[in-house]
């Protein structure tokens, strides 16, 4: 393993010890100061290694995946109470089978009957009983039922009703909070997603459908929301890592972000005032997060190699494997003192979530020193 | 296994056999009546049969690599005439030179005085002669240096007077084509590439200066130019796939992309015209290629689980592991009838390296039926 920074391979993936450390101690302390607990979501990281940080940060009462791969993964290296957060499909509902009989505590998520019917069947003809949350629709972003429609009721009856699937729950993502940049915005986002929230729970336990958990969650609302009452859990998983999309949210500072992408500079085309690396689309994603935001940083912000500040620069460009370094400002010349050829900078990610998932692994480093190499599980 | 379309865990990556042989079909017939020669580009596909296939197609003396991961892929399977297509760095010199000692024809590309004494002076202290191509930027994309300058000539005597490295031709890539939309700037695109390419090596050789190698080409270039006078090869790699971007160029149509992402139908949300899928940005990627162009097809163009048409849809919103189909016309209600809860659907990309690079395999397929699964090679 090489031992310093700069004896790094380019592009690689640099998570900061020190900076992980701290997001996770910030959450913990905001969930005790709140009175609840957290099922962090790990498809940020994807790695037992910062999974079990996570865990010795306190509070943790278990896990969110986002793929049966991340189910499986951490379930054989001895976690079990997970929640694959996706609507479920027909396809999967083996491997879900698989892993509960082998004592996994895993439970599954769906937002319609007819899903409902689909699952409850499957589980009487293997006599399983799936674990079910009936996700919510809080914010109008993508997925999940409305809390106050008849459908709501039809499928946690479809459920009770089922041997071969119960009803555990309900669980929401007020994913618009990545679009809000004030804090008046994430409080009424948050007091949204946990009200409605409580108020399906309420209406199912009404008609005498238990509906043990209520499930809430994003880092913008984990961080806003004023108070837990009626909340089982929350989830939120880029915390850990966070990245500029959440500082645009204004939930952190360009300086929390614990992951960046090492790339070398290769060349310079100097009267564009580009500097050209190696940490292309590729290395970086091709998520641009900040492109709505009110600091736009291309496809990434530019320090150097240890983290330090060289000027306002940012990725303002990509292809697979070249990065296009410019500064932020207008046409401004490049201080190519900063960037020699052959030297290095880190990028720090516009989404960590997208960034970290061109890896399979982590250089975790502190300072100067690389200390580990941690693995990552990517693909379904 | 799975035997059959319908058995396939979503999302997964498919590859449609008949699609990927006429398209490597077609490029072969293109470069022979050229009278060329075809040094492939990798990074699309990064699987050792689809490489198998293009050389079988003929007219390939070589292949081209976007990272030294790939070269050393494809060298363990019986590759050994490779260009490594991005301007080297120090730090990767290492890894060039195991590469070389154990038999490999790998050549480096550098666009940069600077660069060329770091190679060279390293070439030296090792006793290795690394092959050198100069990259020259042709039209304005990224990184090369301009054909007609004097920091040509500096990059070729540097490399001319050291034992440390030798110049073995001149390379460019004109990814301005990949924003063309008519015959007519694809091919004065592909002219230039040609006639500054021609130029840059008639200069050096005009100094005494050997340069053997002169490579261009991309999949809008190589499938546009009139002629290859002066040309030793031409680069390109999207092809064998092709995607939507290909088809907004002009270069394809959508019915001849060959990949394809197989998804399931997981909810609705129909006041909204969604039908919501298991396929996200991490199964899609986050490339948005055809928003400049006059289709835009979002996150990708959705046709049924064989490929058939089921309505002008698209991914029209991507979170990490969901996809939002909608229809592309205004907000046109869904025929759900062909997208029934747990059914499945295909997504075609709008830029095949970036989604197939979400992957560690493919599915190959004929038809309903899964002939094989082949392997990618990731990462750096």
């Amino acid at each position: 393993m090489p031992q310093f920074v700069t004896d790094l391979p380019t592009p690689c993936l640099v998570l900061e010890k020190s900076k992980l450390e701290s997001n996770i101690e910030r959450m913990a302390e905001r969930i005790a100061h709140l009175g609840g607990a957290l099922r962090p979501h790990v498809k940020t990281h994807k790695s037992i290694d910062v999974a079990n940080k996570v865990i010795a940060g306190g509070f943790v009462k278990g896990i969110t995946v986002s793929t049966l791969r991340e189910a499986e993964y951490f379930f054989e290296r001895g976690i079990s109470d997970i929640m694959y957060a996706v609507g479920v499909s027909p396809n999967k509902l083996k491997r879900v089978r698989e892993l509960m009989v082998a004592g996994c505590d895993l439970k599954i998520v769906l937002d319609n009957k007819r899903m409902a019917e689909i699952v409850a069947k499957e589980g009487e003809a293997h006599r399983v009983e799936y674990n079910v949350l009936i996700e919510l629709d809080t914010d109008g972003h993508r997925s999940g039922v409305n809390p106050e429609s008849d459908e709501l009721i039809n499928i946690g009856s479809t459920l009770a009703q089922s041997t071969g699937a119960k009803l555990v729950g309900v669980m929401t993502h007020a994913g618009e909070s990545y679009g809000c940049q004030t804090p008046e915005a994430l409080l009424e986002i948050s007091q949204r997603e946990r009200d409605l929230s409580v108020l399906a729970a309420e209406r199912l336990r009404g008609l005498g459908i238990e509906c043990q958990m209520v499930s809430i969650g994003s880092t913008p609302t984990a961080l806003s929301v004023d108070n837990l009452n009626g909340v089982t859990e929350v989830r939120a998983g880029v915390y850990v890592f966070f990245d500029l999309v959440m500082a645009g949210v204004g939930v952190c500072d360009p300086d929390d972000v614990a992951v960046s992408v090492l790339s070398s500079i290769i060349g310079y085309q100097e009267d564009k005032g580009w500097a050209i690396t190696d940490g292309g689309w590729m290395a970086l994603s091709r998520d641009r997060g900040t492109s709505n935001q009110f600091e736009d940083y291309g496809y990434g912000k530019v320090v150097g190699a240890h983290g330090e500040s060289i000027g306002d620069l940012a990725v303002i460009g990509a292809n697979q494997e070249h990065g296009i370094v410019g500064s932020r400002i207008g046409n401004s010349p490049l201080n190519l003192n900063n960037l020699p050829i052959g030297g290095l900078v880190r990028v720090l990610p516009n989404h960590a979530c997208a960034t970290a998932g061109q890896y399979d692994k982590y250089y975790l480093v502190d300072g100067d020193r690389v200390l580990a190499t941690w693995p990552r599980v990517n693909g379904w």
